[in-house]
């Protein structure tokens, strides 16, 4: 759910609304994507859970209402899997993007079958083992949290390691969240330099591991935030933990990418390659 | 990243690839709310980062692999932003739908200005203040998890309350790494329920409390995942704990809904209604 806008991007009139009959992130999703390709922000308004007459009636009032405000066609985003309430929300004034409306019929004709137009089936899956995988990653990711634990960790699909404060934990949880693989990170502190080896409990997993580094200068911004002015947020000290930390990886034949300027997307999209995880059945 | 696929569905034959310049995740999000139309499996592979002319033969060498072994058109998603990237990649033998090829021209002819063109804007934005935003969330949800910490509630977007195991964690992650809100959680215990009162910290903040509830049938199912066969995972003791915390929250005020059969995302995309964060500009 991001955007590129910055705070000197000028500002549209027009609303944008984002209409589903789901939760609304799937077309919300969609949206920014088509949308971060203009440099303008936007008024974004979340129009979910739009799964009656009366709700598709009231979501064209404010699509309407928008249109008369701004004497423009406000841009509308949506999922609509029911046909009766696409039609009452396209005959609103708005101009209109629809994800299923436009691709689902071109899918039928190759497949030979018809779509059951089942509402918010993207995101309406609490009872599928999918979703469970998913929650049980997110428990496992947490309890496994900064090397908090080494029990389990043969159940592990993948052990981040990096100094303390190179996106482990944002990227572990995104990891387990939004593809139910089930990520440890440990730290790699000083001591394990003094050492020269990986915690112990590690090597017997070698092949799960991965690893983040960072540029110093980032990595010493960002302790700064947490603890301005420590030795552990100055540039010395932060400059020695990362030439060390990749010495040791280097050294322990551990794979790793630089996480400075990369978003837990981008960086969860490598791991998932390099783990080989971009090929699935369901 | 769901789908609503079960063990019974029929397994395609047919791969469904997913393809673009940046991390992949729009193109998946996309295809997956199409494909949960129908009722079946497909084998889904994602190629992200094809941002080079070699990349994107390599693509199409893949996805004609595809085609030859399985003799029907694999289905390709793709978010292309580059008219060169695109003309190769829709030149292979699969059927193609693009999210950006499709709605970005539109757009421009209703807003009167081009587009940017710019590879991977939706997740590369490491540096935006958005994306702060969201990191920053994370570590404030995961320093308030389960209590941990009463410290800068003040400075919540939302506190969850509820008893253990009702979904309180993993909401909170989702709705930090998702929209950068800030949602801490407590959970109602015992000893809550025989002094009759919120933990003696959440009063001062009345207005941010949202409160999650679950059948006890389901919940016990749950906790007996984690604990079996103790009084804490006991029909009887959830019956308890639930009766209690919703008698509490009605005598306190407090909005709930039941998460029962809910996905982490429905729930989200609730909450996010009720403390009315469903408008934003950016």
């Amino acid at each position: 759910m991001n955007s590129s806008a910055n705070s000197t991007m000028p500002i549209a009139n027009r609303t944008v609304f984002f209409v589903s009959d789901g939760t609304g992130i799937t077309a919300e999703t969609f949206g920014h994507s088509v949308l971060t390709q203009f440099d303008m922000k936007f008024k974004q308004v979340r129009l979910p859970f739009i799964d009656t007459l009366d709700k598709a009636h009231e979501a064209v009032r404010k699509i309407n209402e928008a249109f008369e405000k701004e004497g423009a066609r406000p841009i509308v985003f949506s999922t609509l899997v029911k046909t009766d309430l696409a039609k009452v929300i396209f005959a609103s004034k708005g101009m209109h993007m629809d994800l299923i409306q436009t691709f689902v019929s071109p899918l039928e004709q190759e497949l030979g079958v018809k779509s059951t137009h089942t509402i918010g089936r993207s995101h309406n899956v609490a009872d599928t083992e999918e979703y469970k995988n998913r929650i049980e990653a997110i428990n496992f990711s947490l309890a496994h949290d900064d090397g908090q634990s080494d029990k389990n960790l043969s159940t592990a699909d993948v052990i981040l390691v990096g100094v303390s404060r190179s996106g482990k934990t944002p990227t572990s949880l995104y990891l387990a969240m939004q593809y139910g693989i089930k990520a440890a990170n440990y730290p790699l502190i000083p001591e394990d330099f003094e050492r020269g080896k990986l915690p112990s409990c590690l090597p017997a997993y070698k092949h799960k591991l991965f690893g983040l580094s960072i540029l110093p200068e980032r990595l010493s911004e960002i302790r700064n935030e947490r603890r301005p002015g420590s030795k552990y947020a100055s540039l010395e000290n932060c400059r020695y933990e990362v030439n060390e930390a990749e010495a040791l990886m280097r050294k322990e034949g551990i794979r790793w990418l630089s996480s400075t300027a990369k978003s837990i997307e981008e960086i969860s999209t490598t791991i998932l390659q390099e783990i080989k995880a971009d090929v699935r059945i369901y």
